[in-house]
């Protein structure tokens, strides 16, 4: 039989248990709302408490996040403006409670994991996650890893231009004002337009502009870091014109400058859906749990 | 005697080349103008066939390049905008003239793999090496390794913030207009000052605004990448107020966000100057040359 695995996604809004080796392949999945730190500790650590004990446990959570293994504070919500959730240790209380090892990462991070393992990204090399709801987040995989480095990427936060003669709208964002989800998450959408996104008319002038901010920062995360591909989801994504007007967008913003039709005519291999739908998240933590498992027998 | 290779580094304006194992090991080296790409490509050709043969040669060109090596067009500068060269086969001319292996990469992804293996970026896991001159570009090195992807970075091109009422200079990218380096490169100080910019007083209002500009692409590298360190150079960030004054709006326009000391007091040992000089590219050349031969004896 193959190796039970435990993933938990933390995220902003809902969180995911689930216990199995991968896709299709789940003994156990459950979802709650994400309420104070203690509460949903506790749910997780119930989860866990009726299921046979995994061989390790991963977790991917909204941030920012201390994923830094050397750090006295890994495994930490840091500095989110989650009410509650500063400063918050999470890997660690599953860890001990639980008795088992376990991996630690952003939500995203964990996502762009599950994608490149089982889902849309399974041919190539490198590949960015990005969800657009009530934030914006990006998880990258490069050479099989997630990515971390001094911390990890946080592109909700990304300066993109903002022409404010057309769109006076200052940006939501608490910290940064008119940043990338300042302008263009779905909480500045609805103050934007004074309306819940989802009732906006397809026709209605907020979808166009939403594209212009989409792409200018998709475009910033393409020369950057020049994934294999982009997966793309998340409420406001998920609205139905969104992904083929953000493509388009993509490609009359790069104007030609990168030399591959997957920034022009293929686009639209190359901005995609997710393939594991919601479960991206809670996937990919199994999949941290299970790297964790093949870094410590090597 | 340690193994010699050859380091050829092809920038916008000057082609350096050089045989030996590293720093402080160099037997040749020579500098010259980038001129057309044959009379460049015979100076080269020139210059190894003056010397020993050496195990395998680097280059580092300038960009976009195809440096993919399961690509037809492998060893190419493509779309660039410098006259002559556009679709220039570099890397295999050398390597069939001179019948040695050849590896092939960007300049700055050269420079940043230099630095991280002998210079300012010997300690951290994941690096940034930016230039700023007569225009912007950033090499990666993550896992060790330069980053590639679908394409390689290219964030001269980036889409930045551009407050038209303080700056109503149009940008000088001919294929952008305002990205990041039609705002901040060279060239567009020249043209929005009407003057060298090497000729602008330390306290004209030039430098404040070039700060701002060069921030905001700065930390959309940090929200992107999370490089362990940003390693900064080129003749626009060599002006003596140039790195105090963008590391101060890095931290401003960041805001506390990304709790790190590297990102607020301690930036100073964050964004730092190279320690290997205009020989970054060079010797990263050498680097890439290197790294060819223990993939190819693995």
């Amino acid at each position: 039989m193959a190796t039970i695995y435990g993933g938990v996604e933390t995220g902003g809004t809902w969180c995911v248990c689930a216990l199995g080796s991968g896709p299709g392949e789940l003994l156990a999945e459950e979802q709650f709302p994400t309420a104070s730190p203690p509460e949903t500790l506790e749910r997780i650590i119930d989860f866990f408490r009726a299921q046979p004990t995994p061989a390790a446990i991963g977790v991917g959570s909204f941030g920012p996040v201390d994923a830094d293994p050397d750090s006295p504070s890994w495994g930490q919500v840091t500095t989110t403006p989650k009410p509650g959730w500063q400063r918050t240790a999470v890997a660690s209380v599953i860890r001990d409670r639980l008795g088992v090892p376990v991996a630690f990462d952003t939500d995203v991070n964990a996502a762009a994991l599950g994608e490149h393992r089982w889902g849309a990204g399974r041919e190539v090399g490198s590949l960015c996650y990005l969800t657009v709801g009530t934030g914006i987040g990006a998880g990258l995989v490069i050479g099989g890893r997630p990515l971390r480095g001094l911390v990890h990427p946080e592109v909700g936060h990304l300066r993109i231009p903002h022409d404010r003669q057309r769109d006076p709208f200052p940006g939501s964002c608490p910290v940064h004002g008119d940043c990338w989800e300042g302008l263009a998450a779905g909480p500045a959408l609805a103050a934007r337009w004074n309306t819940r996104p989802e009732e906006l008319p397809d026709d209605h002038p907020a979808w166009a502009l939403e594209a212009d901010y989409l792409a200018a920062g998709i475009v910033n995360i393409v020369l950057v870091v020049s994934p294999g591909r982009i997966i793309v989801g998340g409420g406001v994504l998920d609205h139905p014109p969104m992904i083929a007007l953000t493509r388009r967008r993509v490609t009359e913003l790069l104007a030609g400058y990168l030399e591959t039709p997957l920034l022009g005519a293929d686009i639209g291999s190359y901005i995609v859906p997710p393939a594991l739908g919601d479960d991206a998240g809670v996937l990919g933590a199994i999949a941290l749990a299970r790297m964790l498992g093949s870094a410590s027998s090597s």
